[in-house]
């Protein structure tokens, strides 16, 4: 299999994501980086023991001063305190303007490593060494970084590009189950909003997904990684056309929320906002009752949640409303939901209140 | 006495500075803002009672909910847990993407509110208003924003540029003497790095500008605002000649860090760090006695410290050194210093250790 290349032009912001195996513990992968006396590599608990050494190990020829900061494990984790923790390190390791920044894990740190940069200093430069489905296909690419705040997910954070992104396939070969299928709601999102042969091509390679198959793991990698550097090149601060890659995640950060941080996965609360959408797009005539099936069938094979939970005991459906008020892409009060058509096309709207509720007691389990 | 506009020219970010009299209260100053649903004014507690209202005022005719949130007075609440009162008051408002932020106030209060919108939402639209002489001629113009970390200053922060900067010099009568005399500090910078005629300037109105003549404090907001925006359109990010606008501020970060923060004012510290680092040129060979002699006067004039304070009983200059490794400007964990020779030039260079603690040693107080 040999190793592949998208890149995201973005004028003097531009990078690579290089995709293959056996790339994150090789020197080569970094080998175009700038010089720096130091180098921090962020990692959590559980990514730090299988993979931190052998990064550290990789970098030892180019960097005289590597640190590594451990930071707990999982989404509730995504807060300023944890935050801080990088900073901490980068500040007593005496880590000046030039240093590098490795995120080495998951969308969490890659958020939280990324804002990080962003901040120190007013700016220091970071690489994305993703380790997760959902990091590579999504999170690592297209500089979005942030943490979350209690009343809402990814409120605080920055608009800022890594140098590189490096996609090790292999590393997905210790994926939890529950992770891969989180990571397969980002491939999946693809289809819909942007490439109808990606979504076919997903129902026919699931089986090889699942069962972490390198080629089919490749091609949904690079396939996910050029739609998203097709629609970031465009827009890259979310003026407009990059809402769309937040189909489902609407109605999903609702979920996260309501249940708590860390309740579900990411990925699975956007495989169940997909349903929604889907849904919701049907009540507003943009695509039939057999497609909405068909998305709904591939995001149950790839072992995702396909109803959502009940948030509130009495009127569900205004919790999920009050929850979507705080989104980010609302404007003068009002959700706006990415809904989609049968051709691919995805836009950004609002939707009547009665039939946004209408979903939600569709989709919802009832308690 | 006519208004007066300087433009910061940086392609998309660029924006005008207005400086005169009765402006922050005049509806006319935020006629060609966009559009909003929300705006938040970002005071502080002796801010506020002064001038909220009146800004709240001017602004009811254009934007619908008008939001402001009054944060703690001081340095030493220029932190993550101040921060986070502007993210509440947004968030408790269900202010969206499109919110204006108004900082309102000092340096401390515009780079708050400034590092808030950077980061809300990973960023919305924010205008400065300042209030005190430092914020007009400096902490304003640029968009360096930032809050402090225990072990350093503005090293957690962003480069974020307003959408305007509104100078009003009525603001200035309230200013108390010693925040005058703060804000003269960053004024009287910009002649040794930059202007000559500026720096004679200054020291033949310095009664005029400590009586508040309008005039005067026209012309020194002006000329600050001028030079300083030639600088930045060079260099926004400070990858080199914006350093130069640290001159005085090595030596004043570790006063002030040394201190604690809000002991002295930063432009005390700043004050006294542009002796040092005066004396440290002559001791490089850059500048002569005379030269120094007749800044120091300066500074002293202008109400400001010129003998750097005893932060350790013990090895002084040791402990200033350590404080200084953390500033921003320092690689390799050596620090660099802005220095200056006769003809207003500014340099950005090492500095042999023996060479600053006999300066440190020159230029504090005994025990």
């Amino acid at each position: 299999m040999k190793n592949q290349t998208v890149r995201i032009e973005l004028q003097e912001r531009s990078y690579c994501i290089a995709i293959g195996r056996s790339l994150f513990d090789d020197p080569r992968s970094y080998a175009e980086l700038p010089a720096a006396s130091h180098v921090l590599i962020v990692a959590n608990s559980t990514v730090a023991p299988l993979y931190a050494q052998r990064l550290e190990q990789a970098l030892r020829g180019k960097y005289a001063a590597i640190h590594t900061v451990v930071l707990p494990d999982g989404e509730v984790y995504k807060t300023w305190q944890t935050l801080n923790q990088i900073f901490d390190a980068l500040l007593e390791n005496q880590c000046d303007r030039k240093t590098i920044i490795f995120a080495l894990g998951g969308g969490v740190v890659g958020d939280m490593a990324g804002f990080a940069a962003a901040c120190y200093m007013r700016g220091v430069p970071f690489v994305q060494v993703p380790t997760t489905l959902l990091a590579q296909v999504d999170s690592s690419v297209g500089g979005k970084t942030g943490i979350n705040h209690p009343l809402g997910k990814n409120l605080i954070g920055a608009f800022y590009q890594p140098l590189k992104v490096v996609c090790d396939l292999d590393t997905l070969s210790t994926l939890p189950p529950r992770e891969l299928s989180a990571g397969l709601a980002e491939v999946i999102k693809y289809g819909p909003i942007a490439d109808l042969n990606f979504l076919q091509w997903i129902e026919d390679n699931i089986d090889a997904l699942l069962a972490r198959e390198p080629l089919a793991l490749a091609h949904a990698v690079r396939r996910s990684c050029e739609i998203k550097a097709w629609v970031v090149v465009q827009d890259e601060r979310e003026s407009g056309l990059r809402a769309i890659l937040n189909f489902g995640h609407t109605f999903g950060h609702a979920i996260e929320a309501g249940l708590g941080y860390g309740e579900w996965l990411h990925g699975e609360a956007v495989g169940c906002g997909m349903v929604m959408a889907m849904e919701l797009s049907r009540r507003l005539g943009l695509v039939d009752a057999a497609y909405v099936q068909r998305v709904k069938t591939l995001i149950a094979k790839a072992g995702l949640p396909v109803l959502g939970p009940c948030l509130a005991a009495s009127d569900n459906a205004g919790r999920y409303l009050e929850l979507m008020q705080i989104d980010k892409k609302a404007q003068d009060g009002a959700i706006r939901f990415v809904l989609i058509d049968g051709a691919a096309r995805a836009f950004v709207r609002e939707a009547p209140e009665a039939l946004v509720r209408e979903v939600v007691d569709a989709c919802c389990v009832r308690l």
